[in-house]
C-alpha cells in the first residue's frame, strides 16, 4: 500500500490530547444550543446556532455569507411569520492548481426532551470515561460515548471539518481572548485543497429553499460553487459499530395514497353488512396485491432489477454486517432470507414496497363495528436506478431527457391498481395519488473521490470501508449531484448505533477523533498527484 | 278481516287532542332529564330519570321495586365509585284468566351536545308544526317531528306504555294537584292483560348486571317475571318511513382481533424494506382472505346458509323497502346486487364479515415511512342461526347442550387463519383473539304474539307490517328468550330515519300517537279468546 499522504504536523495536531479536549469542548458548546428546526417557536435558537457556527468559520479564515432564505412557508407563531435560519456559504482557498471540495452539513437537530427517556440532559454533552484496561466491562457505563442531541447528527461531523481547518491554521481561541491568535507551538500549513462549505439549518424539517439555492450557486460563472470538483457529505452512519463505510447510493421513494370510497357516511356493520360494497374489503384486497410476504413487488414492471455483477456481489460479500446484526437491529429473527448477501442486497440494491397503514378506518383499541365510508391505504416503494432502462447512446446523443423513475413507477402502479380494481366488480370508487417522490441516487464507487476516501479509511482505521447503499433519504445528495454534475461522496463519521433520531443520541469519542483525521486524510489523498487526472 | 278488539273508550282517550297534548308534555319532561348513561360524572341524572319514571308508574297504579344493582365495575369519578341506576321492576294485574305480558324498555340515552350539530337543544323537546294542507312542502321544516335526545330511543316508546296505562286509569295529574285523581270525564277500564315491566337505565352502556337480574326474576316460584306469557320490546325501528314493522330476528356477532408481530420496535422502511418480514404485509394478506368484494365469507364452514324457503322468500318480497331506500340510507349506489330480495336477505338472513380497521399501523393524514412492529386487524362476523346445524331429535332428547355459534365460528376462523398464515412462510408471529361475541336470536313470526301484533298493525295503520330481521344487537332480547323460554316480540314505534344514535334524534308525533294506540291494540288482540290456546 502506498504511504499516507497526510501532513505529519496536521496528524500530530489532531492527535494532541490538549487539542482533542478543546475539540470536545467546542462540540459541547455547539450541543448546548438547542437548534431544533422542527419547533418554530424556538427558531431563534437555530439562528443562534448558525451565527455561532459562522463565527467559528470566520475565526478559522473562511470567507462566509449568511444567506437569508426569508420566512418559512405557511408557518406562524403568535400570528408572526417565522424566519428560516440562514444557509452558511463559505470558501477558503482559490488555488487553481488544487482541487476544490464542497462540504455539506446541517447545524439544526431533531427535537429532544429529558422526559422522552434520555438518561442525560439532551443539550448538555455528557462525555463518558473510556474503558480502562483490566476494568470489568459494564455496557451501562457507555465507555467513551459523548451523549447529546446533535452530537452525531450533524454537529459532530461539521465540527470535524472545523478541527481540520484549525489543524492548518492553529489559532485556538483562549478563554481570556476576544479574538483567536496564532498558536506559536504549531506551524501554519496550507490546505491541500480549496474548500467550499454549505451548512444549512433546516435539514430535519424539509430544507425549504435549499434546492433552489444550490441550483443557483452551481452557476459556473458567478456561483459560490464555481469550480467545485467533488462533494463530500458526512450525514449518515456506518452499517454497524466496527467498520467504517463509504456510501455510494440512496434509494428513491414514491409514496402512494389509494382511496376507496363508497357510502356517504360511516355505516353500521349490523345494518349494512352484506348489503353493500364495503370500501375496506376492496382496499384490503388491492393492498394484498402489491407485495407478497417474501417482499416481491407484484406491480408488473416495477421489480425488474437484474442479477448483481461480480463486482457488486463482491461489495456485498465483503460487508461487515450479518444476519446477527440485522437480528440485533430489529430485535427479532425475521430476515427475509438465511443468505446474508441476499438480505443485504434486498436492503440496498433492490426496490421494496412497504404497507404503512390505513387512514379513515377504525384504528383505536377495542372493538367498533363500523363500515368506514372512505379508507385510504398508504404505501411506498423504495426506488433504485436499476429499475429503469438505461438511455441508449442514441438517446443521450439526441439529448432526450431521461425518464423520471418516480413518474414511470407511478404510471405502472396506477395502471395496475385500476386494472385490479376493475376485476373486483365493486361499485365503490378508487382514487390513486402519489403524495411525494424522490429519485434514487447512485454513484460510481470507483471514482477518484471514493478511491481517496477508501485509502484514507484504510490508513486511519487499518481496514477497508464497507461500500454501502442506503434507503433513508438525504435529498440534498441528489440535488448536488444533478446541479453540479460532480461526484458526491457520503463519508459517515458516526456508528450505526448512534441513535441519530432517537433518545440518547451519541457520538463515540474515537469516532470524533479518528473521523476528524479521516476527513483530513481524505483531503490529502485527493490532493495527491495523478488523482482525478 | 275480523273487527278490532280495542276497547272503544281506550281508543277515544288515546285520540283525544287534550290527552295527546298531555302525552307530549310528559315526553317533554322525560327528555329534559339528560340521562346519559355513558358519562359516569352525570350518573345522578340517570338515577333522577329512574325516579321520575317510577313515580309516573306508581301514580298509574303499578306496583314497583327499584332494584339496586350496586356500583359500576371499575368506574370512579374523583376516586368515588359510581352507582348503577336502578332497574324498575313493575307489575299491574294478577288475573289468572288473563295473559301476562312483560314489557322492556330503557330510560337512559345516548350522549348529545348542541355543538355536535344539533339544530335544537338536545334536551329540550322541540315539537315542529304539522304540514298544513295546501302549504308548500319544505323538508327543512321537519313537519310533525318531535326533536330531542331519547325521543325515539327509548323514552317515547316507554311513555307509549304509560299512555296506555293512563287510558285505562284516567288519573291525569293536574299542575295544581300534588296527587293525581280520577278524571270524571273518562271511565276506568280494566286492562285486558296482566302487565309486567322491566325498565333499565344502562342499555346504552352495556346493561351491567341486567342479565343476572332477568335470569333470577325468571324463577317461576318467586320471581317478578313469574307467569309471563310473552315479552314485548319496543327499542328498534321500522325499515323505512312509511310501513310499520315487526322484528323477529337479530344477527349475532363474533368480533375478532388478529395481531401480527415481528420486530421489537417500529422500523424505517428505507433501512429495512425488503430485508425483513413486515407484519403489515402478512396482516393485509390474511385480511384479504376473509371476505371477497361480493360479500362472500371465505372462511370454510362459516357461510353455509341454505336457500330461503318459500315462506321466507315471501317475507322478503313483501318488504316495503327497496334499492332506492338502500341508496338513500347509505348515500350511494353501492348495493351488492341489483336484486332487491337478494340485498335484503344479505342484510337480514345471511352472515356477513366486515373489516373494520387496523390498530398499530400508521393511521394519520400525510405520509410516514414506517414499518409498524405490531399490527392488529379488526373484523367481525354477523351470525345467523342458520349457520349452525340443528340438533337432531336424539340430541334434544339426550339434553345435549346446544353448540354455541360464537364458539363454533371462532374455532373455524382460528383454524383457517392459522393455516393461511403458515402458507405465507413468514417468520413473524400471529395471535388470534375473539374480543366479544353474542349469539343470534330468531323467533317464529307465526307465533300468536306476532299474529296479534300483525292484526293490531293492520287495524291501526291500514297495512300489514314488514317482517324484519336486524343486524344491530339488542342483547337483552336473547336473555329474555332464553331465561323465560317465551316468545319475544320486537314492536318498534319509530321510523328508520329517527337517528337514534346521531344528532337531531326525533320521533314523529304520528308515530307517538299511533304507536301508543298500536301498543293498546296489541294488548287487546292478545286478550282475545282463542289466541294462544
Amino acid at each position: 500500500m502506498s504511504p499516507s499522504a497526510l501532513n505529519k504536523d496536521v496528524g500530530a495536531y489532531l492527535d494532541d490530547p490538549k487539542n482533542i479536549e478543546r475539540f470536545i469542548n467546542r462540540l459541547r458548546d455547539a450541543v448546548k444550543i438547542d437548534s431544533i428546526s422542527g419547533e418554530p417557536a424556538r427558531r431563534q435558537r437555530v439562528i443562534d446556532m448558525g451565527e455561532w457556527l459562522n463565527q467559528r468559520l470566520t475565526d478559522l479564515g473562511v470567507t462566509t455569507e449568511l444567506r437569508d432564505l426569508g420566512y418559512e412557508a405557511g408557518v406562524f407563531v403568535d400570528n408572526v411569520p417565522v424566519k428560516l435560519p440562514p444557509v452558511i456559504l463559505g470558501r477558503i482557498g482559490d488555488d487553481k492548481n488544487k482541487k476544490t471540495v464542497l462540504i455539506y452539513g446541517h447545524y439544526d437537530v431533531q427535537p429532544a426532551a429529558k422526559e422522552d427517556g434520555w438518561i442525560t440532559e439532551p443539550f448538555e454533552l455528557d462525555v463518558k470515561a473510556d474503558h480502562k484496561p483490566g476494568e470489568k466491562y459494564d455496557a451501562e457505563k457507555r465507555y467513551g460515548q459523548m451523549i447529546g442531541r446533535g452530537s452525531s447528527d450533524d454537529k459532530g461531523p461539521i465540527l470535524g471539518w472545523l478541527n481540520v481547518l484549525e489543524a492548518h491554521n492553529p489559532t485556538p481561541q483562549k478563554p481570556d481572548e476576544a479574538k483567536p491568535k496564532a498558536d506559536p507551538e504549531w506551524p501554519t500549513i496550507p490546505l491541500p485543497v480549496n474548500l467550499r462549505f454549505c451548512f444549512e439549518g433546516m435539514e430535519e424539517s424539509g430544507s425549504e429553499g435549499l434546492d433552489a439555492l444550490i441550483q443557483k450557486e452551481a452557476n459556473q460563472e458567478v456561483g459560490w460553487f464555481k469550480g467545485v470538483d467533488c462533494v463530500c457529505i458526512s450525514d449518515n452512519y456506518w452499517l454497524g459499530t466496527t467498520t467504517p463505510a463509504l456510501t455510494y447510493g440512496l434509494r428513491g421513494l414514491a409514496y402512494f395514497k389509494i382511496t376507496v370510497s363508497g357510502p356517504a357516511r360511516d355505516l353500521h356493520s349490523g345494518v349494512f353488512g352484506r348489503a353493500v360494497h364495503e370500501p375496506m374489503t376492496d382496499l384490503i384486497s388491492l393492498m394484498s396485491r402489491l407485495v407478497d410476504p417474501a417482499g416481491n413487488i407484484l406491480v408488473p414492471g416495477v421489480d425488474n432489477v437484474g442479477p448483481a455483477s461480480t463486482d457488486e456481489l463482491d461489495i456485498y460479500e465483503k460487508l461487515d454486517y450479518g444476519l446477527e446484526d440485522i437480528k440485533a437491529a430489529v430485535g427479532a429473527n425475521i430476515a427475509l432470507s438465511a443468505d446474508r448477501v441476499q438480505v443485504m442486497m434486498g436492503r440496498m440494491r433492490m426496490p421494496s414496497l412497504s404497507l404503512h397503514g390505513i387512514e379513515g378506518a377504525f384504528s383505536g383499541p377495542g372493538a367498533k363495528t363500523v363500515i368506514p365510508a372512505s379508507v385510504s391505504g398508504k404505501f411506498s416503494i423504495r426506488l433504485v436506478p436499476e429499475q429503469i432502462k438505461k438511455q441508449t447512446p442514441e438517446e443521450i446523443a439526441a439529448k432526450k431527457p431521461a425518464e423520471k423513475l418516480v413518474d414511470t413507477v407511478t404510471a405502472l402502479v396506477t395502471a395496475y391498481l385500476e386494472s385490479e380494481f376493475a376485476k373486483l366488480g365493486s361499485k365503490n370508487r378508487l382514487t390513486i395519488e402519489m403524495l411525494h417522490g424522490g429519485e434514487p441516487w447512485l454513484e460510481d464507487p470507483k471514482h477518484w473521490s471514493y478511491a481517496a476516501a477508501k485509502k484514507a479509511t484504510e490508513d486511519e482505521y487499518g481496514r477497508p470501508p464497507d461500500l454501502t447503499r442506503e434507503g433513508g433519504s438525504i435529498p440534498v445528495t441528489l440535488t448536488f449531484a444533478q446541479s453540479l454534475e460532480k461526484n458526491v461522496l457520503l463519508l459517515p463519521m458516526g456508528r450505526g448505533d448512534d441513535g441519530a433520531h432517537s433518545t440518547n443520541e451519541k457520538l463515540d469519542k474515537t469516532n470524533f477523533v479518528k473521523g476528524t483525521k479521516l476527513f483530513a486524510r481524505y483531503l490529502y489523498e485527493i490532493a495527491e498527484p495523478n488523482v482525478g487526472n
